[in-house]
């Protein structure tokens, strides 16, 4: 179960390191697109695009669905919210307002203005 | 600049998709380590941990400082906070408390408890 955890992380990391495929989630968080839609703002064969958005499938980012002979995406945000659950358990490094009160709770006689 | 963000992202993300840098970060949350003590946990060769500590260099994730023949490495936690900064845009996608409270304020005389 934490391995499947692991890979699934994996996977959407790696799909969120490229500025193609987050600049197509973007788009996505709007609605709905059809394949030719998402790929047309892109200086890239309809082939590229049709690479990334199956990079964002694997990855659970996204779901297509074909309707017709049309094929819909739309994205999925699930991915995206476990993603940012792993960052999240990181805040206090970056949220030094976080330490400074963690800190301030552990010695409540320092002041913590007195601190450099 | 915004290419230059781009980039950044895109290294952060590929460093952060991979679960044996995951870990390595997560140890490092917790103080600085050196080369060696963060690689003795992981079935792999001194050469396949450096590579991974290389990645996580690159991402500018973690900072190396040599002393003596000792190279230590700490974490910087900036870009994650700017991947975090990317994903919490996408935030009201999955927090559907935030997505019902919106459309209650657009809509007031709708009671979301109504609806499905």
């Amino acid at each position: 179960m934490v391995e499947q955890t692991q890979t699934r992380l994996d996977l959407t990391f790696r799909a969120l390191g490229d500025h193609t495929r987050r600049a197509m989630l973007e788009r996505l968080s709007r609605g709905e697109l059809t394949v030719s839609e998402l790929a047309a703002p892109y200086r890239m064969s309809l082939a590229a695009a049709s690479k990334h958005i199956q990079t964002l499938e694997r990855a659970g980012l996204v779901k297509r669905t074909v309707r017709g002979r049309i094929h819909y995406v739309r994205i999925d945000p699930r991915p995206l919210e476990r993603a940012d659950d792993w960052l999240r358990a990181y805040e206090r490094l970056w949220d030094t307002r976080i330490e400074r009160l963690a800190e301030l709770l552990r010695h409540p006689d320092n002041n913590p203005s007195d601190s450099e």
